[in-house]
């Protein structure tokens, strides 16, 4: 090529590629209030725009890999509810670079950040989750399954143009609980449009609601043989909750779900064998007192949660992270009442969608903590097993630090884990254990 | 009564009371080997013979309590196995007033003694348990539930004789797991028998071995919706097991059973969520190292059956306890593996029992860990629904200090309460939960 040639070329490419590194430098997080001092990777974080004329834009916060990014998979993290914030969760609490102190303003490092393996991008979806926002009210009050799953991915398709690196960069989705519906449903839109810059690879769920029917039987199982709940409701809930939609349960469904919470009392039903955030566990926090008092089995905070509302409530934080800059007329929250409450559409069943996607050959992983009672190990397991897959391994204990880790069992087209004694976030309860899950996910190979 | 009569009268008392007071004496344990500085209860030990042509003695250690013993029931201990100790298990790593520590030569005092609230009486038995013996070896291979009974019955009869302060107290037997069988047992024989000098109240029961069938059901559904076996091995397990004994299980029983240990793999299934006593656990054991290692979940050595084996096993510790008078000829051990592997006679089904007790109105309480793998909730609530019982208050959780402690539902003549996060010894992993629940018993109050 000429020089002359070179320079028509290169300035062709010019304005695209510095309009990039412009959208991406306004995105990029300079420091975060309260942050520690050794913070060794970059992250970026700011709002897509998925349909202007409803005016719907979603948040995202990318924290990449605190070691060579650029070699690295890019890994979409997403949380449930519906209506749940992934910062709130996945970020804060369970695999992101930082967790919150009980000041809401101050920040230390997560030894088990999964952003030591691959670039995370965290996103807060639908609309009205979090900070993603739409100028549409009515959107909050209507949101689904299927816009959700759209939004994402015209999210997905402008991202990948803001951060052009990432294109054909090994890509995989994963999330936990009512993202067992987003992560597959997005999964089969990224699959069947097949767009030469998403180099998909497979999705990874924990604790995610699969199949209904199943869930359901598998739900009242283990609250009757965990003993939360008498035999009398145990009955009432198979009678009236089997073929019933868990999103939209029938009123004698419901009332029966509403005795067994009764009966259930003030544990915490996400992770049954853990103290709940009350007074006595407020006091317990420190790590003097937490000796002293064994049955705190871990250094786990029962109040993480209330940290995030305190942090991601901060004009200083909302600044740092170019959030909430349209001004939003609520504060930011953990979970969105009205996007949870107002829930529209919700297949019964992922199981097809699971059928599709292991037939095109994409790697598909299940875990499941087996202390959580909203989503437990028992649906998971009913939920698979009707999947009907060829056993390649025996079902058999993993290992960590020469204890029980959880147990695995992998089929023909998708891998089942369980961590043992971890709840519903799995990576807050059993940090290590999760580390070493999504390790052995990466590498594709059986823990 | 003029003055000269009255000495006639104490003389008369006087050979008897002086027997019993000498041989009360030569049992009382004047200082145990490593023991606090502060023992504030008087304490006994020796041997009962029970069977003169047999030379069957059992070996008993009585607790007395640490405030007003006088005024406080009497209550009997059992461990189960069959052919486990009640000094290893009971005394030394439940509701006894000491602890041993590592290094198997001191003690240290347990804050949720049960001899706080009575006077506690463990006894090891059959003989061939323990320090109990039997002259005639053949006697540690026909062991059962029967002889077990009419043993310990005799033991009673003999050791209120030796301990006539205890007669007509308030007397209750207690036990767990094995004991199961023993407790019911020994009861419809003191029931039964109705001695004037024993004032027998009733009992209560934990983690135990109830009936057999019920038991299996319970214990193959827990181990699957606990997530420690695979659906093919639940299937095989509710194929060959069901009424079956599980003393005697049939050979494709057995089989079933070896599987299902293998997937369980090396967890403690006495209590599933904690750590195995292993290299890595043992060097957790200093506070310090707890509090860097969350999931070691409570001030719990899971390394602490290994002390009693050396303290029980020290010459200064036996001479001091009246102990190993005879020179057996096999070192104290927790288990004893030939009682365990041999035992003879074992009904399949304590059901009539309890039926028959509750008919007379004794107090029964039925405890149950939940975090027990071994003899679980599950199948003690299979096993008290068949009984098919009144219920008088609806299943409903306990609290302590605002956590949920358990649940409980009473019914007429029974009173079943779970201990939540609690394993098969309820008292060593939950002691503050167990306290109460004792409490609760003696006091004959609902949760």
């Amino acid at each position: 090529m000429s020089p002359r040639l070179l320079v028509v070329f290169l300035l062709a490419l010019l304005p695209f590629s510095s309009s990039c590194r412009d959208a991406q430098e306004k995105d990029r997080i300079s420091r975060l209030p309260g942050e520690p001092n050794d913070v060794s990777f970059s992250h970026y974080s700011g709002y897509v725009t998925v349909n202007e004329s409803a005016g719907r834009a979603l948040f995202y916060w990318l924290t990449e890999s605190s070691q060579h990014p650029e070699s690295k998979p890019l890994v979409l993290w997403l949380n449930g509810g519906p209506g749940c914030s992934s910062l709130a969760y996945g970020a804060a609490e369970e695999i992101g670079p930082f967790r919150i102190n009980p000041d809401g303003k101050t920040l230390y490092h997560n030894p088990y950040a999964w952003n030591k393996l691959a670039n995370l991008l965290f996103l807060e979806s639908p609309a009205g989750v979090g900070f993603s926002y739409s100028n549409t009210t009515s959107d909050l009050y209507t949101a689904g399954d299927q816009r959700t799953a759209e939004d994402a991915y015209v999210f997905l398709v402008k991202w990948f143009e803001r951060f052009p690196q990432y294109k054909h960069r090994e890509f995989y989705i994963a999330g936990e609980s009512y993202a067992g519906h987003y992560v597959p449903q997005l999964s089969q839109i990224v699959h069947r449009k097949n767009n030469p810059a998403i180099n998909f690879k497979g999705f990874i769920v924990g604790n995610a609601v699969i199949d209904d029917y199943h869930d359901f039987v598998g739900l009242f199982e283990y609250w009757w043989t965990h003993g939360l709940i008498s035999d009398l409701t145990y009955h009432n809930l198979r009678i009236t909750c089997e073929f019933v939609s868990s999103e939209h349960p029938s009123p004698e469904c419901s009332k029966a779900i509403e005795a067994a919470d009764k009966e259930q009392g003030d544990i915490d039903p996400y992770s049954i064998y853990t103290v709940t955030c009350k007074k006595e566990a407020a006091a317990l926090r420190s790590r003097f007192l937490r000796v002293r008092h064994p049955w705190m089995w871990r250094a786990y905070d029962p109040c993480t949660e209330r940290y995030s509302g305190m942090y991601f409530n901060s004009p200083e934080v909302q600044k740092a992270m170019h959030a909430n800059t349209t001004g939003l007329a609520y504060p930011w929250k953990t979970c969105s009442d009205i996007v949870g409450e107002k829930w529209a559409d919700s297949p019964l069943s992922m199981l097809p969608i699971y059928k599709e996607l292991i037939g095109a050959g994409l790697r598909i992983w299940v875990f499941s903590g087996d202390t959580d009672s909203v989503v437990p190990v028992t649906g998971t397991r009913y939920s698979i097993r009707a999947l009907k897959l060829q056993p390649v391994s025996k079902w058999y204990p993993w290992y960590d630090n020469g204890q029980v880790g959880g147990w695995s069992q992998v089929y023909k087209g998708l891998t089942l884990v369980t961590i043992h004694g971890a709840g519903h976030e799995v990576p807050l309860h059993r940090p290590r254990r999760g580390f070493l899950l999504f390790q052995s996910f990466l590498n594709n190979k059986p823990m």
